[in-house]
C-alpha cells in the first residue's frame, strides 16, 4: 500500500479540516471570561439567601453585643470587692435591663446573656460559687471583666461585616441576622438552557432501538448547572435538522443567559451547531487543543453565551467544569472562578497521547501527608464511569507521553474534595 | 478575703451543679449515632435526584454502547485492507443501523456515534484522510479496532453501576440516564425543626430594645440543616416559660424527625430545656467536655431526636457540625458521616484553657505543600465572626495549654475546603 504522506498536528489547508484554529485551554478560558458579564443583583429574604453570593457591602449599624452581657450563669459582682460572702440583692435575666445596682458586699444572680447590672464589672460562674441563705460565696477570685462580654466585642457600630462576593453559608446568614439584615442584596443566578442534539439520542425513558443511545448529557448538564448555582429554565432535544435546531436554539436563548448544547460540533457533515452559530451569532472559538473536548465551540449571540459541548458524556462534563462553570460563577458574582489546583503524586505510571494536553479523571487521596492520584480506569471520552468517584482532573501536558509512578503532576480539584482516605463523600 | 477553697473540674456534689456527667466528645458522638436510625427510601425522578443519596443497587440492563460505534467522524474501513484508495459506498449516520457492508477496497463515511457498518473493523478519522471523486485515501495506517467503541466498553449488561450510599452528582445522574433509569430510589431527607428559646431574643426584623439581642441561631441553624441535606419543616421561638416551651416542642416534634433548640441549656434557673426533656423523653447526655458547647444536651423522645444546642451562636454551629450533621447524614443514608481530619501546621502560637478539648475556628491554606492553619481572631463563643471564612476546626486537646508556631495539630475540615491560597470559595 502506498501511503499518501504524513501531516502535522496543527490546522492545515485540507478541505475537510475545520477552519477553526486550535487554541490552548488557557486561551479558551480567557475568551470565555472576556465575553461573560456579571449579572445584576436582587434582594432576597434571609431564608432564601443560603449559598447565594452577597451583592453589597454590609456594615454593623449597632454594637454587638449592644450592652455588657454575662457570658456565664452565675453572679454579677465587683471584682475588687474583698467580701467573703456577698448578699444577693436581685436577679438579672436576659431581656430585662432595669434593676438593682451592685455595691461592695452585694451580688446579683445573673444568667448567660443577661445585661450586667450597674456597678458590677465581673461575673463569677455558678460552678465556682457556693450559695446559702440569701448569700453567695466565691470559691475562686474573679478578675475585672471576667465572663463579661463587653459592648461591641463581636462587632462595633460601623464595622465591616461581609462584602460583595461572599458566599452565604450558615455562619454568614447568622451574622447578617445579628446585624438586623432580614433582607440582603445578592447576585442573580444565571439562567441556563440545555439542548441535546442528535437523531440517535432518545430520552431516558424511551425504548432503545438498534443504533440508538440514551441521552445522558441532558440530565447530567442540568444537574451540573444547578450544582454550580445556576437555574435551569429550559431544556430540549433537537434532531439533526437545521430548521428544528435553529428554532429550538432561538427559543432557548429567549429564556436563558447561557445555552449549553451537546453534540453536533464534530467534523461530520451533519454537525450543524457550528454553522448555525455562525449564522445567528459569532463563533469565538471552535476547537481547543485538549483531550477530551477538542471540538468545544463557544459563541456569543448578542449578550447571550452559547457553549457547543461535545456529544461524548465525559467530554461535555469536563468542558462544563473547565469553561462553563467559571462563566456561570462570574455571572453569579463569585470572585473566585476557577477550581484550585495542587501538585499530586502519581500512584501508577501513565502513558498518554502527547499531541495535546489531556485531562484525566482521578481520585486524589492523602496518605501520610502525600497526595496520591490514581486514574479512574479507561479514560475514553464516552466512558462516564471514569468520572464516578473522581475528585480531580490530572493535567497531563502536551509533549510528554510518559509519566512514572511517583511523578508530580498538576491536579484540578473538583467539588467535594475530602482530604482523607478516598477523598470523596 | 477568705477563699472558700478550690474544687476539681469534674462533676461534684454541689447543689447548684448539674447532675449530668461530663462526657468526652467521642462518647457524645457515639451516643448520638447509637440513637440515630437510617430513614427509609422514596422514588424520585432523575430531575430531582441531584445531591440525594442512592438507596438501591443499580446494575446495567444492557451493554453500553449497545452496538460497536464510531468514536470519530471519518470513514469505516477494514484495517487489514491494503488498498491505497477506497471507494465510498455509503454513509453511516447516528441513529441508523441498516446499510451497506464494507468490503476490501471500500469505505463508508461515518459520524461519531454511528453504528459501525458490517464488515468494517476500524475508523480512519477524517483529519487523517483525503477525499476526492467518490474515493477516500488514508494518510495514516489504521489498526483493527481503532476509533471504534466496542459493545459494552462503558458497561456490560449486568455490571454494577452505582450502589446504596452513593451521592448523586452530575456524572452519577448521567450514568443513571445512560442505563435507562428515569426514576431512582433515594433515601428520604431528614425533617428538621428549629426552636429558638429566650425572652431576650427578638427576630431579625424587630426593633432592638435595651437588653435584647437578635436571633441569629434560628436563621443559621435552618441554613446549616438545609446545607446538610435536611428539610426544615418547622421553626419557632419560645419565651422562657415552661408551658409555652412544652407546647412548641410538642408541635415541632410532630412535624420533624429532629428538633434543634438553641439556648436554655445552661445552669441558670430559667434554663428550662433539660428539665422539660427529662419530663417528655430521655436525656442521653447533658454536658460535654468541650469548648465551645459544654452545655450541649441530647435527648430522645420516642424515635425523635432532640439536640439542645447552647445559645451562643458559635457554640450552636460548632455543635451542629460535630453532632447534628453526622446524625442527619446517617438518617439520610450517607455512609460517611464525619468530616475528614488532617494534620496542619500552626502559623502562630496558640494558648488555650487546657481544662477541656477546644475546637478553634481556623483558615487552613496550602503553601508549598504545607497546610498552614491560622485561627480566625478572638475565639469567644458569642463571636460569630470567628466562623466567617473558617474552613477548619482545630482540635486542641485537654491537658496542653501552649502550642508553638510550627506545631502540628489536628484540624477537622469543614465544607468547601479549597486547598489553595485562602482555602475557601
Amino acid at each position: 500500500m502506498l501511503w499518501l504522506g504524513g501531516r502535522g498536528q496543527g490546522p492545515a489547508g485540507e478541505e475537510l479540516v475545520t477552519d477553526y484554529p486550535m487554541i490552548s485551554p488557557e486561551e479558551a478560558l480567557r475568551i470565555v471570561l472576556e465575553h461573560t458579564t456579571v449579572l445584576g443583583t436582587e434582594t432576597v429574604g434571609l431564608g432564601e439567601a443560603l449559598d447565594r453570593v452577597l451583592g453589597e457591602e454590609v456594615t454593623a449599624a449597632e454594637d454587638v453585643p449592644p450592652f455588657p452581657a454575662s457570658a456565664k450563669d452565675g453572679f454579677a459582682v465587683i471584682a475588687s470587692d474583698t467580701s467573703t460572702w456577698r448578699r444577693l440583692i436581685g436577679e438579672r435575666i436576659p431581656g430585662v435591663s432595669a434593676g438593682v445596682v451592685v455595691q461592695p458586699g452585694t451580688a446579683v444572680r445573673i444568667m448567660t446573656g443577661a445585661p450586667l447590672p450597674e456597678g458590677a464589672d465581673a461575673v463569677a460562674m455558678v460552678e465556682h460559687t457556693k450559695e446559702t441563705e440569701g448569700r453567695v460565696g466565691l470559691l475562686r477570685r474573679v478578675q475585672p471583666g471576667q465572663d463579661v462580654r463587653p459592648v461591641g466585642q463581636d462587632l462595633a457600630a460601623g464595622d465591616h461585616v461581609l462584602g460583595t462576593g461572599a458566599t452565604l453559608g450558615a455562619a454568614e446568614i447568622g451574622l447578617l441576622a445579628t446585624v438586623g439584615r432580614a433582607r440582603v442584596r445578592v447576585y442573580r443566578r444565571p439562567r441556563v438552557a440545555v439542548l441535546t442534539t442528535g437523531d440517535e439520542v432518545v430520552e431516558v425513558d424511551e425504548p432503545l432501538r438498534a443504533g440508538l443511545i440514551r441521552d445522558s448529557n441532558g440530565p447530567a448538564l442540568r444537574a451540573a448547572a444547578s450544582y454550580a448555582g445556576a437555574e435551569v429554565v429550559w431544556s430540549g432535544h433537537a434532531r439533526d435538522e437545521k430548521g428544528e435546531l435553529r428554532l429550538l436554539m432561538a427559543e432557548a436563548l429567549q429564556e436563558a443567559h447561557v445555552l449549553l448544547t451537546s453534540g453536533g460540533v464534530s467534523m461530520g457533515r451533519r454537525d450543524l451547531v457550528k454553522p448555525l452559530l455562525e449564522e445567528t451569532g459569532k463563533v469565538r472559538f471552535g476547537r481547543v487543543a485538549q483531550k477530551p473536548g477538542k471540538p468545544l465551540t463557544f459563541a456569543t449571540v448578542g449578550e447571550k453565551l452559547v457553549f457547543g459541548l461535545p456529544g461524548f458524556p465525559v467530554s461535555s462534563l469536563v468542558c462544563f467544569e473547565l469553561y462553563v462553570r467559571p462563566a456561570l460563577r462570574k455571572m453569579g458574582g463569585h470572585t473566585r472562578l476557577q477550581r484550585p489546583r495542587m501538585q499530586v503524586t502519581l500512584a501508577h505510571p501513565i502513558h498518554h497521547q502527547a499531541d495535546r494536553p489531556e485531562f484525566q479523571r482521578a481520585v486524589v487521596s492523602e496518605r501520610q501527608g502525600v497526595y496520591w492520584a490514581e486514574t479512574t480506569g479507561l479514560q475514553v471520552s464516552g466512558r462516564l464511569r471514569s468520572l464516578i468517584g473522581a475528585n480531580g482532573l490530572l493535567v497531563l501536558p502536551a509533549g510528554r507521553a510518559h509519566f512514572s509512578q511517583g511523578d508530580l503532576v498538576t491536579a484540578i480539584l473538583l467539588d467535594r474534595l475530602e482530604v482523607e482516605g478516598v477523598a470523596r463523600e
